[in-house]
C-alpha cells in the first residue's frame, strides 16, 4: 500500500471505546495518511466517531492527519480499502442478555457468554450470516486488503471470511494474551525480587484458539518464566493475584468485573502444565462445567466475576455519553500512545517494520497436531504486505485433548452456520463443555427458547 | 502357518470361561491342530484348562485334536508360537475394586471402569508394565505370530505392544460392536415386522476407540437401519429395549448387569446421529459425568447397571467351580459352535477363507481424521497371513469431538506408563470424563489413594 | 438397489469390443435383470450393441435377460440408473495419433500415450470437458448410482468426476493390475515346480497410481512370493518371460503388442524391490526416459512394443466388422463366463457376496504416505452398496519417490484441466518423466503443435 | 547463554576460509565474550586458527575478546559448549574427486557433486558416520547448546543429528539463497531503473530442500519482484545475467568457476514461475540430467562451471599459505564487518535482537504439503535461545513435485545411512535425478566402484 494513500474501512464499531483508541494511534503514525471510511448501522455513531476523527486531526499532538468518511453502505466504505477493520456487535445487547442469561435457568452460568457454551453458539449463528455479507463484499471491493477481525466469536467469524472468499487476507485480532504476559512479568518480579519486563520484552510460545490459547514457553533473559509458576502458585494460589496493579496484587476484589485473581490459570497450570493465556472468565467456559461454573457466582471461589448484559448496557451508555461530548467539543482531545496492537499491525503490513504478534488463522502448519483448516491462534510475522504464521511448539498432551475439542467444536459450528444446519447446530450446542450435564430434553428446550429470544437476528435459519 | 502344527499360546485366561469357549471353538476346526501352550501366573488355573482341553480332544464331537500343555515360564509358551492370545487380570480383583468404587467416595460412579474413567487409568498403570514384558518376549521368542489382545484397557494395552516391539503382528480384539448390530437387527424387525437378520448379514461402516465405536452406516437388503433408528427410538426410548431376548425387549430389567434397555444408545444417536457400538455402561463412561452417571444407580432412569466388583468376585468363583468339575470329569464336556470370533480370525489367518471383522489396531490410514499412531477400532481384513484395516467413513461431527478426546487421552496415557510419568498420569486422570468436575485438591487425594490401594502392582512407578 | 430392477446406464464403448464382453458377462448373472442404456455419440454403434444384446437374450446359455435400450440423450440414459459405465473416446484415432507419434519428432517414443507422458497430457485436456457434464449430468440424473469409469487417463477423469459433483459414488477400473498376479502365479510354478495357482488365489497388496502400481507384498499358501524373484530374475532376465501362455514364456517374441517379456517389471525390481503391477509398455512411460524409451523401438533392449496408432485403427475396424456380423445374426453368439471384473463389481455391489479389488479412488486413508484427494489405486472392498478403501503397506522408498511424482503430475493436470490453464498444463507437460531432457523452446513447440493438432476437441481452452 | 561467558565450539573448519571469516565477525561484536574452542582432527590447521585468533585479539579494531583454544578431543571440545558449529570435509580431496569425477566415464557430469547426484549419495555415506559420533557426544556433552550445521550435504546431515538425538538444538546453514535475493535486486535495478536495494530490504518466501530452495514470492516496496521475471528473462535469458558486478553482467563469463550468468534459474523460472534460489550449479544437480547436463562442459549453452576437484585442491593450498601467513604474523589482520550469517544467528539466539533467516530443519509444519520430519529449508525467526519456523507458502505445483522428489531421495538416503543399508543406498543412488538413463547394470558398476574408491572412509558399511 502506498503509505500516503492508505484507505481503512472500519465496518461497525461506532459504539465501541476501540475506535476512539485506534484513531488516537493511528494519529501518532507520524508518515502514514489516508481515509478512514466509517460504516456503521448506527449511522449516528459512524458520524460521532467522524467528528471526533476531525477533533483529533486539529489536535497539536496530531502527527498523521487523516481524512475520515461516512460510508453510507458497506459497499462503498470497502471499494478500494487498503484494510478493513470489522468490529461488530451481531444483534443488540437484548440478544447477548438471552445469550448470557437464558441458560442460567438451567444451571449454566456464564462469565461472558459471547466466544463458547451455548451464548457463543447462539452468538455464532446471528454473526455467520453477516460475515458472509461482509466477505463476499470484500472479494468484490477489496480483494486485496489486509482484514483485521475484531468480532466474538473470533474463530468463527474469522473462519467464516475465509469459508465465503478463500482468498481474503484475513486475521482474528485479540488483546487477551497480553494479560497473561502482564501475569508472568508479575510472576518474575514476584520471584526473583528484580523489576519486571515489559510484556514485550518476554519470549514466550503461544497456541491454542481463541480465548483458550496457552503460552507453552516463555523466557526472559534466559529465565525460564514456566519454571517459576509453581512456586508462585504455591504463594498465591489461594488468596489470587492480580497483576494490573503492581502495588496491590488483591485489586481485582475491588469489583471491577474484568480483573480476576488468575486463580483459574493458577488451577489450569496444575492441571496440565502451561499457562492459559486469556482472562480467568474466558478460561473457565472451554473447561468442563463443573471445574470452575458450578455455582451462580464463582468469584468466592474462583476469584473472577460474570459480566452480566445489564452493566454492559450501562457502560455503553456512558461510553456514548464520553463520544457525544468528544464530537460536540464538549470533552477534550487528549492524544497518547496507548500502543493498541491492530495500529501496530497495520503499520507492519504497510512496510514500518517486522513485528510478531498472536493472531487467528486458518491453520496451515502453524499447530501441525491440529487439522488443516481449523482456525488457531498462534504467534505470525508480520512484514511488509506479508502474514506469515511461525510454527508452535506442542501444547502439553492433557491441554492438547481440551483444546481439540473446543477446536472440533468450532470448526462444527462454522459449518453449521454456514448450511443453515438445525441439527448440527444443536449437536455443537450440546457438546460445549458447559452444557456437560445437560440432558437432550433440557438441551433441546434451552435451545429452542434462545433461537426463539433472538430470532429477529437469525438470517437464513429456519426455526419450526 | 502349517495348519496341521500351529502352536497356540494362552497367555493369562486361566480364570475366565472364555479359554473354554476358544477350546470349544477350535475343536470344531477340522483341519487345523497343533499345540496350545498354556501359561498363567496362576498354575493351577492353566493345569485345569489343560485338563479340560483334554477331556475336549476326547468328546467324539471333536473335529480337531490338539495338544493341550502348560508352560512353566512365559517365554517357553511364546517360544515358535504362530499365535497368540493375551487375556489377563492385572491385580486381582482387590486392585479392581479399589479401580471401581473407590472414586465412588467423590462421586464418579462407573459401570465398569476398566476402560477409561480414573479406574481405567489405575488399570492401565498396573498392566502397561506386564504388556511391556509380554512385548519383549515375543520379541524375542515368535516376532512373527499373530497376537490377539483381549485385556482392558484394550486400547493402551494394544498400544504397548507396538510401542515396545513395533513389528509386533498385534491387534485388540473385542465382541462389544456385535451387540449393537444385535440391536440393529431388532430394530430392522420392530420397524419393518419383518423377520430380523443375522448379525452378520448386516453391513454396517465402524470406527471409534475400544467401547466407544460407532456404526455411522448401516444397511440390511438396501434398507438403510440408521434410518429406522428416529422412528424406533421415538416407541421406545421411554421404556428401554433390550435385543438379547427377542421375545422380551424389557428382559434387562431382571437384574442380568451385563443387560440394557439401549437407553444410553438412543440418547447418543439423538445427539449425533450415529450408533453407540457397545454396551451402554462402557458407552457412559466415555461422556461428560452429568449425561449418564451422575447418581449412583443409573438404572432407574438410564436402564443400566453397574457391575459391582463382589459380584464379579461371586461370579469368578461359580466359574471356577464349573472349571474344576469339568476338569475333574465331574461334568460333561459339551461341544457346540459359538462363533467365537477369535477362532474365526485366527482361522482367516491361517487361510481358511478370508473374513472382514472390527479389531483395534494403531491408526495408520483407518480413521484419517484422527493422528496417525493411536490405537483406533475399525473393520479390517484379515485373510492368510494378513491383516489390512479398511477405511472407515467419517463420524459424525460432535461424536468426532467426543472421540478424538478420548482417544487423545487414551494416547496420554500409554505416554504417561510407558515413561512411569506420574505427572502425566494425574494429567490424564484429571482429563477424563468423568473426573468433570473434580478440584485439583480432590483429584490428587483420590489419585493418591487409588494408587496406594494398588501399589503392590504398579511395576516401576515412583509414588511418593 | 432391487435386483430385478437395474438400470445400467453404459456410456460410450460402442466401438470397443468390452461392451460385448461385458453384456455376455451380465447374461450369466442368474437373479439379475433389469434395463441397459446405451449411450454413445456414434449412435449407430449403440444400436449395434443393442442388437447384440438382442441376440444375447435368445441364447439359449443365457440366465439373466436384460432390457437394451438406446437412449437419445446423455440425460435419458442416466435418469435413475443404478449403475453406469463410462468408456468413451476422447476424439478420435486421429487425435490419438498426434498424441502418440508427434513427441517422435523431439526423440519421445511412447509405447501407449494414454495415461502420462505427452500424449497423456493433451489426452486428459480433451476428455475432463466431457467429464465435466457427465459428472454434472449424473449429480442431477442419478446421483446415487455406482460410477464405473474405464476411459483413460483414469486417474484424471476419476479425479474429475469427483472435483465436479464430490458425493459421486464413482471408482476407476482397470485390468492391467490381473496380468502382474498371472505373472507371479507364473513364478511360483517356474521357482517350485508346482502347478501355478489362479490370481485369485494370491493374497497380494496392491498400490499406486493406475497403470503404475506396485504389488509390495504376495503371498501364496505361505509361500512368500516376492521372496523368489531375485532367483526369477537371475533366470529370465535375458531372454524375458511372458506369462500369457503357460508352454511357452517366449510367445511375446510372436508380435503380439500386447504382449510382453516383462523385462521391465524385472528390471525396476532390481531397483526397488517391489513388483511394478502393470503391463511393462505401461510401467516405462512412469519412468525416465532414458530408462526403457530412448530408442524408437524397445523391443530389443526391453521386449515390450509400441503400440502404434494405425494398428488400433485397423483393429477397431476389424471389431466393428464382428460386431456388425453379431449384430445382424451372421455371426454365432457364445456366452461363456470370462470373469469380467467390472461385472463382479456390479454383482458385490448388488449384494451378491463381498469382493476385493483394485480401484481408483481418492485417497482418503488408503495410502497415508500420499495426500488426501489424490487419486490413487488400492484394493478395495466391495460389498452390499458399500465400497471402502483398504490401507495399503507402504511401499519402498524409492518407488515411493517415483510414484509421487506422478501422482502429483496428474493431480496438477487435473488442476490444469480444470481451471484450463495453459501455463499449468505446459508445466505438467514439461515435468513428465518422457519430457526429460526436453528444452523449454522444444516443449513449447511441441505442446503448441500437439494443441493445434487435437483442437477441434479441447472444449474451453484458449490457444493462442 | 551469558552473553560474557559463551563457550563456542568450532568442529573442524581448519582448512577452509571461513573460519577466518567467523572470527573476524565475531570479533565486532562488542558485548560477547567467551571461548572458542577448536577441534579439527587436522591438529595444525586448529593451532593455526588458534593463532590468527590471537592477532585478531591484538588488533586494535577489535570489539570483542575470545579466548582462542584448541581442543585434543571432539569431547573436550563439546563440554559445556553453548553452541556448536560443525564444518567437516568427510575423507580428502580423494574422496572428493571420486565422487565428482567418476561418473564422468558414464556421461554424468556433476557441477558440485556434494549435495545430490552420485557424488551426493557417496559423500552422505561417508559424513553420516562421523555426525552419529558428533551427535552422541553432543547429547552427553553439551545436550542444550546450539548446532550449527555448514556441512554437506546439509539435509542429510541435519537430518542424522536429529535422528541420534531427537532433543539437538541443530539447525543447517547455508548462503545460497543470499545470492538469489541479490539477483532479484539486480531484477529490480534492471527493470525500473531505480537503485537496486540490499538482499536485507526485500521481503521474500524462501522454501524448499538445501540447493534446491525457491523464491515463490518477493517484494520491494510494494513492488512485486515475481512479476518483473518475465521481462527480465526474455531481455537477458540469451547472453545470461551476472548480478555480482552490478556494472558488468557478463562477469560470470571470466572463468571465476562459482559464478553464472543465472539462465538455469531463468529457464527454471520459464518452467515453473518460482524462482530457484541457489547456484545455477546447484540447481541443475536436482534436475533431469537432460535439462542442463548432458555435455561436460554446461557453460557454452547454460553459462556455468562445474567446479573441478583439482582447481580445489589448489585453491585450498593457496588458503593454507595465506592462513600460515596470518598466524606467523606475515600478513596483516584486517577486520572489517563482513556480515556472516551464522555470526548474526548466534547473536541472536544470544539475545540481541530477533533476525528471520533461511535455515535446515526437519519439517514439523513449515512446509505443510511435504511430510512431517524431513528436513527442509524455510525461513525461520532467531530470537534469545528460540528458533521456530515460519509456515511457508506453497511451492508451485511442478516445481513442488520435483522438490518432493529430491527431498524423498534425501530421506531415503539418511535412513540408507543410519541402518548402513547397501540396498537401499543404491535405490536412492540410482533414483537421484543425474542418473536417469543408467542401466541397473551400469549404475552397479558405477556404484561398487565409487564405494571401493573411498572406502577408507566408508565407516561401518559392508562391502562386498
Amino acid at each position: 500500500m502506498n503509505i500516503t494513500k492508505i484507505k481503512l474501512a472500519y465496518i461497525g464499531g461506532g459504539s465501541r471505546q476501540w475506535a476512539r483508541v485506534f484513531m488516537n494511534d493511528l494519529a501518532l503514525e507520524a508518515g502514514l495518511s489516508g481515509e478512514i471510511a466509517l460504516y456503521d448501522i448506527d449511522a449516528e455513531a459512524a458520524e460521532r466517531n467522524r467528528e471526533i476523527g476531525r477533533r483529533i486531526n486539529q489536535s497539536p499532538a496530531c502527527l498523521s492527519r487523516w481524512n475520515y468518511t461516512v460510508s453510507p453502505t458497506l459497499s462503498d466504505a470497502l471499494r478500494g480499502a487498503d484494510a478493513v477493520v470489522i468490529s461488530i456487535l451481531p444483534g443488540t445487547f437484548g440478544e447477548m442478555a438471552s445469550d448470557v442469561h437464558e441458560p442460567e435457568a438451567y444451571g449454566i452460568y456464564q462469565p461472558v457468554g459471547d466466544t463458547v457454551g451455548p451464548g457463543g453458539v447462539l452468538r455464532a449463528m446471528r454473526t455467520v450470516p453477516q460475515y458472509e455479507t461482509i466477505a463476499r463484499e470484500i472479494g468484490l471491493r477489496c480483494p486485496n486488503a489486509w482484514v483485521l477481525n475484531l468480532t466474538n466469536p473470533m474463530s468463527v467469524c474469522t473462519g467464516a471470511l475465509y469459508d465465503v472468499f478463500p482468498r481474503v487476507k484475513a486475521f482474528g485480532c485479540c488483546h487477551e494474551v497480553f494479560h497473561a504476559k502482564d501475569f508472568l512479568a508479575a510472576v518474575y518480579r514476584e520471584m526473583t525480587g528484580e523489576p519486571g519486563p515489559g510484556r514485550a520484552e518476554l519470549a514466550a510460545d503461544v497456541c491454542g484458539v481463541n480465548h483458550f490459547t496457552w503460552i507453552t514457553r516463555a523466557t526472559y533473559r534466559a529465565v525460564d518464566l514456566i519454571s517459576l509458576l509453581p512456586g508462585f502458585t504455591e504463594r498465591f494460589f489461594q488468596k489470587g493475584y492480580c497483576a494490573s496493579n503492581p502495588n496491590d496484587p488483591q485489586s481485582f476484589r475491588r469489583g471491577d468485573v474484568f480483573q480476576c485473581g488468575n486463580k483459574v490459570k493458577m488451577d489450569l497450570f496444575r492441571r496440565f502444565g502451561a499457562l492459559g493465556a486469556a482472562g480467568d472468565r474466558h478460561l473457565a467456559e472451554f473447561c468442563d462445567r463443573g471445574w470452575y461454573l458450578d455455582k451462580p457466582d464463582p468469584f468466592g471461589e474462583w476469584g473472577f466475576y460474570r459480566t452480566p448484559v445489564p452493566f454492559r448496557i450501562v457502560r455503553q451508555e456512558e461510553r456514548r455519553c464520553e463520544s457525544e461530548a468528544l464530537a460536540r467539543g464538549l470533552a477534550p482531545v487528549k492524544i497518547a500512545p496507548s500502543g493498541e496492537e491492530a495500529v501496530q499491525l497495520i503499520c507492519a503490513l504497510a512496510g514500518r517494520g517486522a513485528r510478531v504478534s498472536n493472531v487467528n488463522l486458518p491453520n496451515r502448519g502453524q499447530m501441525p497436531d491440529f487439522p488443516s483448516g481449523m482456525v488457531v491462534e498462534t504467534d505470525c510475522l508480520f512484514a511488509e504486505d506479508t502474514l506469515q504464521p511461525l510454527v508452535a511448539g506442542a501444547l502439553p498432551p492433557g491441554a492438547k485433548a481440551l483444546v481439540m475439542q473446543n477446536a472440533i467444536n468450532n470448526d462444527n459450528l462454522l459449518k453449521a452456520c454456514r448450511a443453515r444446519d438445525m441439527g448440527l447446530a444443536f449437536e455443537t450446542f450440546m457438546n460445549q463443555p458447559l452444557c456437560g450435564g445437560l440432558s437432550v430434553g433440557d438441551g433441546e428446550r434451552m435451545f429452542a427458547r434462545m433461537c426463539r429470544n433472538t430470532e429477529g437476528y437469525l438470517e437464513g435459519w429456519k426455526l419450526d
